[in-house]
C-alpha cells in the first residue's frame, strides 16, 4: 500500500472503477441484454462521466480505444485474466506486463488473486511481480480478491470477505476489491481487516436500481471507499443515469432516495 | 490492437492470408493429393499472386525458402506449433521467436491460441510475451483464435466462434483467425464482437470452389476482412486460378458467379 | 550464517522477533479476541517495547505501517507465506523479493521451508535465492523452520524439531526458528544440532502467562537464543506487560516468577 | 535450415556423422562385445578417417578428448541426452548449451526431438532456443527426430519417418537424422518432405556389412545425404574397414560390392 | 572434464574428500554414536589431516565454519541435497549457487545425479548448469552418481555402478563418486566406463577398519583414483586414526595390514 489519494485512481479519497474485462472474463453472453454494450467505445464514453475514476480493460482494449479517450478517461489496466471456455480450478493467465500497461499510459493497475485456490501459491507469486514492477512505475495496485476454488464452499460468506480484504493488505495492495458479504456489519469487518488498504466493492451482476445502490451506500457506510462496477452500469440501457446516483452515493453522501430522484 | 492498414498484411484494409503450415500441423498426409503440394517453392510462388498479402510458414520453411521471395512475398512467421502425432490436450510449442522472426524478415507474426484448453492459461502468457514482443518490432499480430479442449464439445457453434473473435481483441491481436460460424448472422456477430480486431475466416479443409467462395464472400459481406487459407488453395491443382477468383471476392466486391467467371 | 550480533535483529546476542505474519496465515480469526489486535499499528507500537529486537511482517503491511516507524523499529521482512483458506500439501507463496525487502528498510528476512513437505525442494530452491540475495545486501536470514507434510505423523516430536534446526544451519539460515520440542534436553538437542545459526522458540497459539514464559526460560536455558512471537504478545489484552516479563527472561537473567512480578 | 555445404559438416554437400553418445544413452552394455569401443579415444581415432565428416558426441566426452583431435576432427556436440535407466514417456535432458558447445570447438550442434512424446511440446521449445542460439553462433543443427511416445505404436512406418523429416524442415534443422523407414521408395519420401534440409540415415544396431550397406546406398540413391552412424562402426573389430566402404558408397556412388571389395 | 591434478581436489592425482553433508541428508540421527560428531568444527579439525584433499559441506556449514578453517583445508561445496524428511521419488534441491560457492572459498563443487528416477532429466539440466558456471570459475566437478528411483531395484549392482561412471563421463564431470559394487572387477569395469574421469569410492555406513579399508585397497587396485568418506571417519572415536591408515593405502601404496599397523 502507498498512499494513492493524489493519484487518477481517486476522487477525494474515493474510487469508482468503470470495469469492462467481461469479454475475456465471461464472453459475448454478457452483451446480449444490450447489444450496444459490446462496443468498447460506449463504456470509454460511459467512463467520461465525472463519477468515473477509472476504467479497468484488458490490454487489447486498451491498445484499440484507449488512444481516442486518454485525454478524458484513466486507465486501469487490468494484467491477468481467463476465459470461461476453461473450466480448472480457478486460475488467471497473466496477459500484460506492467512495463506494457504503462507504456499504454495507465496510471494503475489490477490483478486477480483467488486465495484458496490449488493456483493460490502461483497467483500470489505472479501477483509479486506485478506489484513491485507498479511500484517502480508509481502505479497504483487494485486487487480482485477473490477466494475461490476446491476448499471454499462459500465465497461470499463474511469470514472469507474479510480474509480476502486481509490478503489485499498484507500482499501490498492498495485497494482491494471484494463481494459484498451481505450486511453492513461484514463490510465495516472486511474494512478494518484491511486498514490503510481501500476497500471497494465488487459491483456483481447486475440488480434493480434501488437494490444496488443500496449495496454501495452500505459499503460507503461502513468505510469503504467505492466501488468498481461493471454489469450494473453498462448492462443498463442507460448507463449515465446510473452514474449520476452513484456519483450522489459515493462522493457527495447522498441517500439512495435522493440519489435515485437526482439521476431522474 | 494497433493500425495495420499500412503494412504489407492489408491491402486496402483486407487480408488474404497464405498459410502453409500444415506439413507441421498435419504432416505429409496433407500433400497426397497434389504431391507437389510437399515443395514449399509451390506455394511461394502462388504466394506472389496479387491477392496474397502474405505467406504464414513455420521458422524452417521461412529459413529455407523465405531468401529467394524477400522481394515479392510478404512474410507472416507462425511463432508456435504441434504435430498431429502428439495426442494431448490441445497446446502448441513455441517454436520461434520474435526476435528471430523480425531477423527472418517478417512483418507479422502468427500465434495459437486455444482458449478453454486445459493450457489457455500457459498460451496466454506465451501470447502475452509475443504480442509485446511484436509491438517493439512493429510487427503485426495475428492469432489463430481456435477454442478447443476438454470442455468444448462443439467448437464452431456460433457462441464459441464470437468468443474467440473477442479473445483476440481482449488480448491484443490486430487480426483474428476464426472458424466460419456457418451463417451471416454469426459471422456478422463475431465481427462485432471483435471490435476493431479485424476477422479473418479460417480456410479449413478443401471443398469445392464455389462453396469455398460463397462461405469467403459471406464472411466479407459480414464485415470480415478476409481470410487466411492454406489448402484451399493449395490442395488445388492450380492454385492460381482460386486465387483469381478470392482476389475478385476479397477486393474487388465480386460476387461468387462473377469470380469464378473471372478465373476461369 | 553469518555473524548477526551486530545487527539490529540482536541484542546483547539475543533475539525476540515480533511476529504479526498471522492476518496472511491464519486470517482474521486471529484477531477475535482482541479485535484491536486487526489493526497492525497497536503491534508496532508494542515493537517499540525495548524487548522487541524486530518486528516481522508481510511486505504490504510494511508498505502501509513501517514509514511511521521505521525510527524506533527494527523491520524483518517475511517474504514468504499462504493464506489457510488452502489447503494443499504445504507450500508458501514469495510474496515479497529481497531487494523489495530492502527497499522497504528491512534489516533482515525471514523465509518459512517445510521439510519433508512434497514441496521441500522448491521451497528451498527459493530459500537458496532469498539467502544469496539477502547475502549481497548484508541482511540477516531467519528460517522459520517447520517440518510438515505428507509423511510426517508429529510434527513437534524432539527427533524432528532437531532435524529442523539443523537445516537451517545446513541450508545458510543464520538463525531457526523452531517449536519447542517439549522438554529442555530436547531443546538443548536441537541448539546443539544448529551449531552457531541461533536457535529462537517460535511462540505458537496462546497460553497462560506462566506456562508461555516458562518454555521461553527453558529455551534460554537450553541455550535457545530467544523467541520469535506473535499470539502470546498481541493476543494478550496488555502486549506491554507480558513484553516486560520476556525482556526479564530473555535479556535478564530473571526466574519466570521474578519476570512475572516485575512485569505486575 | 541454413546453407552448409561450406562447413566442416558436410564433403561435396554429403555427410557421414560418427555418433558415439550410447554411452549416455545406451549405458555400458553397448561396448560389451568390444570392450575397447568403451575408449572414447578408439573412437576419436576412427573419426581421422577422411569418410567422417563430424564426430558427435556429449559435453563430457568432447570436453575430455576433444582437445587432442581438435586439429583432425570436426565435433558436433549433441545438447540433449537420456540414460536408459530411466522408464518414463520419451524426454531428453538439455545437458550442454549452445555457448558452452562453441566454446568446446564444435562446428555443429546435435538434438533429439520426440516428435509425438508427451514432451513433444517442451522439446520444441528447447529446440527453438538452441536452434536460435546456433544460429547466432553459425554453427550447422542437426535434429534427431525420432517420433516416439505413447501414441506412436509403430515408429519407423513410412509415414512416420516422413513426418519425422518435415518436422526437422519445418522447425528449422539443416539436417534431419532419422530412421530407414523398410524401402528406397519410403526414403524418397521423406527426403521429399525434408526439402532443403539434408536427411540422414540413422544406422541403428549393429548388422552384417552387407545389409548395413545396402541400408546405406539406398538412402543415397533415395537422394539422402548420408549417414549418422554409431554401433555399425565402433561395434566392429575393424572401424576403418566398413569406413572404407562407406565413404566408396556415400562419397564415390560406389555399389555395394564394390564398397566391400574396396574394404577388404 | 579437465585436468584437476594441480588443483587442491588432488594430491598426486589422488582424492579424499571428507564428506559431512549429513546434518541435511540424513539429519541428527547419523550424529548419535558419537554426539560431538554433530560439531561441524570437528569434522574440520579432521579435514586438516593430510591424508584430506578436500572437505565436503553444505553451504551453511560452509559460511559458519570455513572462515577459520580456509588456510588448511581446501572447500569443496555441495551444490544440492535433500532432507530424508521428504520421501518422494529421488530429488535434490540446488540450494547453494556455483557464483556463492566461489565466493566462499570453494575451488570445487559437488552435485548429486540419481540417473533413473523421474527426476533424471531435470537434475542433470540443474547438473548442466552447474557444471558450466564451474568451468568459468576454474572448479572441479565432482558428481554424487547415484542411480536411483522407480524403475532401479539394485542400485550397487556391476551393471548399475558401472552405468553411473560413465554418466559422470558423459556430462562432463572431473570426479564420479559412486557406490563400490562389490568386486574388484566390477570397480575395475566402472573404472573404465568413466575413462578419463577419476572415479573415487562412497564410503557408505560405517563398518569395521578392516572391512573399511579392504573396499578402499580394493579401489585403489582397480583403478580408482580414491575416496570420498563421511562415516566411515567422523563416526570413528579417533577420525585421525583411520585418516592415517586411509592416506597409506591411498597415497602410499600400503597393504591393508600396513595400513591398519601404522595407524596403530
Amino acid at each position: 500500500m502507498i498512499p494513492i489519494d493524489d493519484t487518477p485512481l481517486c476522487r477525494d479519497g474515493k474510487v469508482l472503477i468503470l470495469a469492462y474485462d467481461h469479454g475475456l472474463e465471461h464472453g459475448p453472453v454478457d452483451f446480449e441484454g444490450v447489444p450496444e454494450s459490446a462496443d468498447p467505445e460506449r463504456t470509454f464514453e460511459a467512463a467520461t462521466h465525472p463519477a468515473v475514476t477509472s476504467v479497468a480493460v484488458q490490454k487489447g482494449i486498451a491498445e484499440a480505444y484507449y488512444p481516442s479517450y486518454e485525454d478524458d478517461v484513466d486507465l486501469l489496466a487490468k494484467l491477468n485474466g481467463t476465459s470461461n471456455l476453461w473450466m480448472g480450478e480457478p486460475d488467471s493467465a497473466v496477459n500484460c506486463s506492467v512495463e506494457y500497461a504503462a507504456e499504454l499510459g495507465a496510471s494503475s493497475v489490477g490483478f486477480t488473486v483467488y486465495g484458496g485456490s490449488n493456483h493460490e501459491i502461483e497467483m500470489v507469486e505472479e501477483f509479486r511481480e506485478a506489484q513491485e514492477a507498479a511500484r517502480e512505475h508509481g502505479m497504483a495496485v487494485v486487487m480482485w480478491s477473490y477466494p475461490r476454488g476446491q476448499g471454499l464452499k462459500n465465497d461470499t460468506k463474511p469470514s472469507t470477505i474479510s480474509y480476502a480484504a486481509r490478503l489485499a493488505l498484507e500482499l501490498g495492495a492498495d485497494v482491494a476489491k471484494v463481494k459484498h458479504p451481505g450486511s453492513r456489519e461484514a463490510m465495516e469487518d472486511a474494512v478494518r481487516m484491511a486498514g490503510r488498504t481501500k476497500v471497494v466493492m465488487s459491483g456483481g451482476s447486475k440488480t434493480s436500481d434501488r437494490a444496488f445502490l443500496e449495496s454501495v451506500k452500505q459499503t460507503i457506510d461502513a468505510g469503504g471507499k467505492g466501488l468498481a462496477v461493471g454489469r450494473n452500469v453498462w448492462q443498463r440501457e442507460n448507463p449515465e443515469r446510473i452514474l449520476d446516483a452513484l456519483e450522489a452515493v459515493i462522493f457527495e453522501e447522498a441517500t439512495v432516495d435522493e440519489a435515485l430522484e437526482a439521476a431522474d
